[in-house]
């Protein structure tokens, strides 16, 4: 048994806690850059409310609200330019995943020279960047919990991973409150990616002691109360739960990684923009037939904490979820096309090579343009 | 279900790995404090092989021995006098948990004005230290995975906790190898301390589903092997298990905070200078007895992860594991004496308030009192 373990997360968790928001940041700085999406934050009136606990507490905000699904990294150099023409000394992630990792992607390159692209690809590295104040609202992506922003690269549509330390949030304030105004389909793609990460993390051949009990009740939460929210939107018992699967789903990923899923999934949505959940959606069931006998132990105990028996049952379980969550879907009913398939397979490759590595099963070329093809 | 999570750990956990101590310090400075006990390091070698390493990696190396079991802040400040004489710029821990937590007040204390007694009293507050990077050579304080450093004032026996953030180890090197060479009833003492820090932050009111889910694997760990390593003490995969059993109750304790037990127990150390985990074994069987009542779902489960049915034979499956390990006592055999007790209790009320408001059922002076006459 070996491994290493880190985490530098500070995690503020409960119903109401966004009320902190003020408090908190003003620890960092004195003027905030709001990073949010163009619309859900601004109807809910939770942007207008954050404003004002900042003003509270004497930091002035400045609201950047360009970021959209599958953020690119040159919308974050425009809002990094953004935030040095004001002079912001913190920056607050107001959204979902997306919105949080073009934040950590605009704390990084607003003080250190150079593109995204370099940072990305190893060939520049930070140790800092604007101390990161975290408010998700969706419980998906967990990037509250972990130093990795996922951005997709416009001139190649190369979807793949920013990790730093430096981009781990100084706070997240986790409000499961926040969650619930997320429209149902968004809710079950978000929620579905945040099992994604657990599993994936628990199959990873990083996976560590402390990852794997993490990444185990992450699967219980999630197997058991993404269906119940779905179900009874009020749960708020239920809500919690699916938020903190979530969070749970960010912290683990930090340490012990993805696998294939994710690895081939990022080129779908790098280059069609599809919902990255229902991309997953439609590769997880194809990918997990191929794998099954690679780690069938591991694929057993997800069956069994998912309601089913052994490995045998892993897939149908997850279909099952899939299909309550209303989430049956291919990768063609998403808009790939056949012709596709072989940039698709270059491009998982070229992005995802360390998530395919994690994988009880090495896929090679050939392999993945199988899957792609069944997932059609 | 609300809480806070913040541990900023850097752990690189397995045999061999303190191999890595030069490439490891170097990261942080080029002339190390090297905090370590009068004699077990040196037998050992240990001592002389980490200097090497760190050499080799253009690190300098002045060494400070002069800490002794329940460390005296007096000793740490002298250690700080010594790293400025020295112009040490940062600070490696190897040894117990006395060692570590004093290098810890070193590493504070050396760059920070005013006595150690105002920070452990909360007088003055401190951000920074000097880095640290920790090797324990001991499986039980757990020190090398969070922030505190329990240091007691030789003017008036107080045995308190210091606890910042700045005194988390930069990076811990946790080598199960370090382990094997401590005398069988060191390891029976501080393994049975690991023991009771996973239980008590799992008792603990600020027990949060984090902390939990860790210190429930820690109590099964530890019940579990424990006892094999004490039988076979050359059984490397036991030693990994009780290893880190013992980081894991580390973590927890830093985020869910002790109970009465340790609560109970710095006193008779902080007085008499008596090994800590004897003083725990001495004390837990009296202390659950008068505590399972208020919470007896958590000391059903604590029962059976150690081998028990229920909450009822949770103290008779302690008892049956503290005389595996040799530690049955009391505390007069440990050399309090009736005389002590009023000292103790009012003691514990001053320097324990924290750990004793955490417990499932608040102690008031008469029952501290009543279970230190008992525990005699």
């Amino acid at each position: 048994m070996e491994f290493t373990y880190h985490l530098p997360v500070n995690l503020i968790f409960g119903q109401g806690k966004v009320e902190l928001i003020g408090r908190e940041t003003a620890k960092y700085g004195r003027k905030a850059l709001v990073v949010t999406g163009r619309s859900s934050t601004k109807k809910s009136g939770v942007l207008n409310r954050i404003i004002e606990l900042l003003k509270a507490e004497g930091v002035e905000a400045v609201v950047f609200d360009k970021v959209t699904q599958n953020p690119l990294t040159t919308t974050a150099e425009e809002g990094a330019a953004f935030a040095k023409d004001h002079e912001c000394d913190v920056v607050v992630a107001l959204g979902g995943g997306s919105i949080i990792d073009a934040a950590k992607a605009i704390a990084l390159i607003t003080v250190n020279a150079g593109n995204l692209d370099d940072y990305i690809f190893g060939k520049l590295s930070a140790d800092q960047a604007l101390p990161l104040v975290i408010v998700p609202t969706t419980c998906g992506t967990g990037s509250e919990a972990n130093g990795c922003a996922v951005l997709t690269i416009p001139e190649t549509n190369d979807k793949k991973a920013l990790k730093y330390d430096a981009i781990v949030g100084k706070v997240s304030i986790i409000d499961p409150c926040l969650m619930t105004t997320m429209p149902k389909p968004v809710f079950a793609a978000v929620g579905f990616d945040a099992l994604c990460h657990n599993m994936e993390a628990y199959l990873s051949s990083k996976a560590q002691p402390l990852t794997d009990m993490m990444a185990l009740q992450g699967i219980e939460l999630l197997g058991k109360y993404l269906s119940v929210v779905y179900e009874e939107y009020g749960n708020m018992k239920a809500w919690e739960a699916v938020t903190w699967g979530s969070t749970i789903g960010g912290m683990v990923l930090n340490n012990a990684g993805l696998a294939a899923p994710h690895a081939m999934e990022h080129p779908v949505s790098g280059l069609w923009n599809i919902v990255h959940g229902r991309g997953l959606a439609a590769l997880i069931p194809v990918i997990y037939e191929e794998s099954i006998s690679y780690a069938p132990e591991k694929f057993a105990v997800i069956s069994r904490l998912l309601g089913g028996n052994n490995e045998n049952d892993c897939v149908a379980v997850i279909q099952n979820l899939i299909r309550k969550l209303n989430l049956t879907t291919t990768l063609s009913a998403e808009g790939v096309g056949s012709e596709d398939i072989n940039w698709l397979a270059d491009n998982c490759l070229k992005v995802s090579k360390a998530a395919l590595s994690n994988h009880p099963v090495n896929f090679g070329r050939a392999d993945l343009v199988r899957i792609y093809q069944k997932a059609m």
